[in-house]
């Protein structure tokens, strides 16, 4: 690690580099070359996970190309975000591939063996936050979770909810993902004992306006552990809900 | 009953009113002569129940007058509304009254006996709440409603919630009382069969916006049979509490 | 009632229930056996009148599926909401049933006898709300209730409002349905002695911000026995109004 | 009138001014010269009536100073708005004054004569709406109109809209003061056949949100002829009303 | 006039009609009789002037069946507002008519002779405000008032204002139309000395909100005599000028 | 675990216990027994770590007794947040303890060696934000967390916060605490790869609008691994990253 | 300059213009004969640099006619913004341009040699917001400017930005453009020592709001030197920049 | 410049330092060394003239000890900001200063002589937004600025705007400030042909919702060349404008 920096450092020591090239260089890109580089903005996964290519807005044939790249450095799972049936025909063609229309995401590569603490509990409020969740579950599950998925157990019918307190109790880290009202998010919070991630969606009408009643609700919870991402970001809460579940290859870093 | 008309009428029938003259008064006051005539702005109350006294911007002596004017009429029990302590010391110096300190609340005369249909529970999230469920549970008393009171069952306890089921399924009305994500109206709607009355508070900081979080949380409750009144609005679901909780009134009077 | 659970606990008793098996059964389904199953999210609907599918992202297969296993179960008469023409066309294939355009709503099987305590009004301000309110009125009608339609009384023309004093005046429940300025409930609520349900609606342009305008003026109502629903949400209002005309089987079933 | 370019413009005809000099000042004041320039922010009140001061901001002292400037120059009625009681004592002690409590200002100098075409009503929803209602009602006296005051005649309580209809539908103009839904601007509206002048307060709490749900409905108003000022904005109302009433002036000027 | 009320008196004094019967028909339609009726929601157009037809939400076959109706009544001019190209092209084939392009609107009938105070000024910041100024030049013009139009005078190039400094010094009433940052209404409402309506509109992008920006800013005007009607609303702005602009008729008719 | 239903069920076994009064007790108390039993609202404390206290709103009475019920229960630490200088000193009469002015916090008992599996780093981006920072600290700490305070360092002077890199990117959990722009989150979720929780706080003025600013601009972050929390709150922030930073313990009760 | 008044005052001192005539004309057009007259409503472009015509909401046939003209009056470089493909293509069959379908913007002509006082640098959070820099990027070369394009490198990626600190720190002006939670701006404020021009975009989903987040994000911008234009107006950016960037020419031009 | 990582670098080179201690203080404080600290968050002020202290949530005495280390460093002029009369009364004892009551700001030592390219007018609306104005008339007289004052110029007086066209045209920079409407930055932005920043103010009531309106009417501004700051923010306004007035600087510089 941190090795550019090094052999700069000694080149100059020994001679063979400028001190004014070794400036320039040092004030330029200090952290360049101490490993972030990136072929796309999804960052930070860890290592032996998979890497992730957000779909929205790059071609299939970008696709294409930035996968291959990923595949040629070794990567052996790669999750591809917000992608269209469309779009997906078409980069299946130069990739194997298996496209999950619910969430719009695709893996190329296979599913790594989950290695996290626990099992991930995805929930949501209606059927019609599934997209939002699928995009969180497979996230999770192609950075190396174990998903439990909890569909349409929102709390206007609470029996839905305590039908699952055995996953919900058993979780290692809970995305509770509902519109409207989001007062999923408050009751498993009060419920669980483990972080909970609130994912706002813009499902629902009249006075929802896009997700914004839900986010504020969640924000509002009045439980302790709960937390929000922005409105219909189910990769976030996937990514940052793996990274959770694994604080126990953080440890053993160190 | 619109006697007043009436006499009218007969009056041009017998020759005593001119036609002109009757036609004018007809034109100007339809309604006033049908007996909505009312002291005050808290309108309509049913017969035999307590007159309300809305006591913001009121001084003492105008509301002893106002108590004054109604116990004439031969009003057994008023109830007066956004009372501070200092004008009800006043207030209790002229008509022999109980001040509810909590509910910001005094009622002159005797509490009328409970005759609706069955009991109204007030239910909050916090204990912040109370004042606003005082001026709710004390408004349905005063017309004549059993209450019964369950404070502090926010659903981020989930148990505290649950732990009075029986009188959550066994409620005529119940009016949800919450501040923050106002999360409580959706999961009592979705727990009880009967009208549910929520009432968002002002309670909180930050993002719940002086109310507004809980409101728009509460206008979104997917549960149905929940309808929402203004923020920290007690009377008004006292009110509305009782008047569904005499719809058998309503029915004996047809 | 709650045979299910006392049958557990005597299998514990008689020993032939194993007390860990009825530790979890409990923990997991303490609700789903008091009576709350529910094919679907509209919940609690009195014993003998319809059931209701909310058809908003519902394919027309899934529709005539729960169609059927209701209508297997005995249920005589089902009320879908927010269906499509071409969806109605569908399922009219599979089920007998009467379409309402104007309401987006089917009604498969025959409209109960109104059995509750007196009439509802569904009253709008203008031409253009009448989609909500036939949705309104379609839910009161399915479970039980007499409806009259007082459409286009909006108060800037007053006399229309006000040529209909009779029937707002015998209401059992109003539902005042209303977009732009939304004053049609606080008039409404000033002329009525009974509860008045406020929708608004997302009718408008400009300052009407998609029934914001409409939801802030009718949650300022000055007028008592006045509460709220979601923009746009006709099916809450009228399943609202139907709990409380039927308060009166709520009495006799104590 | 002009008088001052047409000098400027004679005296380069003359050769007693030079044409660059003419061009500078033709440049930086071309409307200085035309007879706008004023003592105070208040503008254009038609010849004969009053100069009116913007009280809020300024010291009893400035007060007095700007009076005694527009009282040399003839000016016989004064109104001062936004003017404290404590300021009031100040001023009255260098002006003989009237000074109008509910309305927070003061009149310097006597009322003129109404010589509008016709009478101005001013009509509030509630009694906390007096102080706007008053400082519209003063306004519109002092630049020459005849008031007639409808106080709280909310539409909460319709017959007391409607005990008035002979003073609404005999209006030249009429300007709606109300909080809370702010209905009042739409009945009337619906009821008069004149302009119609509408005032929103920031009276009221939770969803009023300090006057913007009453300034919204208005906006909204289905009823033809009414326009809408700033929350509070009491003068500019009566100003405007009075520019209304004064419109024969306009004709007779031409 | 009022005839119908009269003969129902004449005929209680005749003992002709019962006094129980007259009392329910006074009750349920005090107005209807006195010449409210109106075959659409635009209302109380003067008397000789044009009937308005407001065409959005009318099938092309409505508009000609009420225009028929209209017509019968002997209505000369009748103005149809919101009428698209499509629409106006069915109704053509109906009336003789003119279709205004521009401004979405129609007259059937010739244009009436002015007969107002003085003129109408209709003024644009830009362009894009022209189909929102015709709507509003064409109301007032079909209502009798000359109207002089002054299309994007923007304050952004005050020159183009100031170019038209007669014109808006010589206009009975101004009606100020802008998008963006609304600021025409506050710069003509300085410069003229007669009423100024302020019509924001939702042309713009970004920060204009949909029109709430100007909307704002127009209502925040420090210029007296400056109202202002609902984002987009011409109809609305053309009518309250003619209604202002007809103060004398107003007069003469006293 | 679960020995109180499991009690129940043997003694229901045994015949000792009723059946009808073991489901009496089933129904109204599920959770109550599984050790949910809480004495304030802050909830799910680790064993062996502090109880907490939220002070706002209690008398320093209530605090005393509350705290006496812990400490007599066994708790050795225990926090109360939102607690005044006022309150403290009279707290402090009946219990030692530690008041942090700063953050309003008091620690009766002694803090708890840190058991988590790293730092928490609790990062603001100026100084008027460390009252929240403080509160988010100290719980910490009292929850078992050594906790590395990064202050003042916003992303306006980017060296302030490169400055402590290897802080942020050692960080088992950071918490980002920042007003104004809110800036702060993205730029260290760039940096950092561990969980990043955002408090936006109400420092600022004008368009920062309470926090808002700072709220959406932390709920838009582009960087993975952020969520965020309610204004203002850093108690919540504290409680989760603890909860975060001790998910080895998670792992090992399994 | 000003040719056209001094001819007019020159008029009236040699007696060929009347007093009364010079009266009017001087009142009237004060501004226009000052060299304001603009084809479009893109103002005040320095001397010898380009033209703009704003396209959206103009035909083709209207863009080749404003270009014929500008290029008649001698104007070499013409920019037209807001250009869509199609029409692009037929405004090219008029005019020899070159179409930038990035920014959708062309320029007719060659662009002009850049003479400003240093670069101007044009910075993106991420790649989405590249049509808004390049319409800035575009505006300002044609306006005589040297441009170097940063984009992609928002700040969840540090080492993107500070990768180009040199151009960062050498820049004269920098336009930092992003959307989501618009950090960008204040990261790069922070950094540089020139004016930095921020620009939020539409671009992003859920909490952003339309740009709303990006706009109050950049408004907070705790750095000095930055200041902030409307939604995706980078056209405006650009012209500013150019404007600060042209200095140097207002120096010498004294 | 840049000489401690050149000492740094040398050092490595000599092998008087090891290169891991190079390679961690180059990685922790990359730019430390290249000249960013501050003792205080108001940045980056050009060699020669003033620093400023930002005096909101500092005591006097941490005020006198930052001057006094200002002064100790050879800095000769220090600016405060926001700075009440008592803490002003207290700094004046320990060092000889110059208190500006209307911009609540100090001035250590004495002010520079002006060096930018020409003058800075500030300009405001009303007499109300007169302290902001100070704050950046201050902030650019103390960076060496000559400044002109142009106070009380609002549009709805447009002849007070007009008045000054000399200053207006002749302005290097130009500051508007304005509350309520923000119509003055539009305004003024069509007449001079520099950059305008336009500073929104809280000044106002009602619709002005504590600068909003103002702000969102300023960026929406169709004059070009105009930016926006922060509501309120003075100081940013004069920061940014004498940047710009010192372009030259910056060319000179290179």
């Amino acid at each position: 690690m941190n090795s550019d920096i090094r052999k700069l450092l000694e080149g100059v020591k020994e001679g063979t580099v400028d001190v004014d090239d070794a400036l320039l260089k040092l004030k330029v890109k200090p952290f360049e070359d101490i490993g972030y580089a990136k072929v796309d903005m999804h960052r930070k996964v860890r290592q032996g996970a998979a890497e992730v290519i957000y779909g929205a807005g790059k071609t299939p044939e970008q696709i294409i190309g930035i996968a291959e790249t990923m595949k040629k450095n070794g990567q052996e799972t790669i999750l591809v975000t917000r992608l269209s049936q469309e779009s997906a025909d078409i980069v299946a063609k130069a990739h194997e591939m298996t496209y999950y229309k619910d969430g719009r995401c695709a893996v190329i590569g296979k599913m790594p063996e989950p290695d996290g603490i626990g099992k991930i509990v995805v929930a949501t409020g209606g059927t019609s936050d599934i997209p939002v969740a699928e995009e969180a579950a497979l996230t999770a599950q192609v950075l190396g979770n174990e998903v439990v998925r909890l569909y349409d157990v929102g709390v206007a019918g609470l029996h839905r909810t305590l039908a699952h307190m055995e996953d919900i109790m058993g979780a290692s880290v809970i995305i509770a993902i509902a519109g409207m009202e989001g007062a999923l998010a408050s009751v498993i919070g009060g419920l669980a004992d483990c972080p909970v991630i609130a994912v706002p969606t813009s499902v629902g009408y009249g006075a929802s306006f896009g997700g914004l009643s839900a986010l504020l609700s969640m924000l509002n919870s009045c439980a302790s552990g709960v937390s929000v991402v922005n409105i219909d970001n189910g990769f976030g809460a996937g990514y940052l809900a793996s990274m959770i579940n694994h604080m126990n290859a953080k440890k053993e870093a160190k």
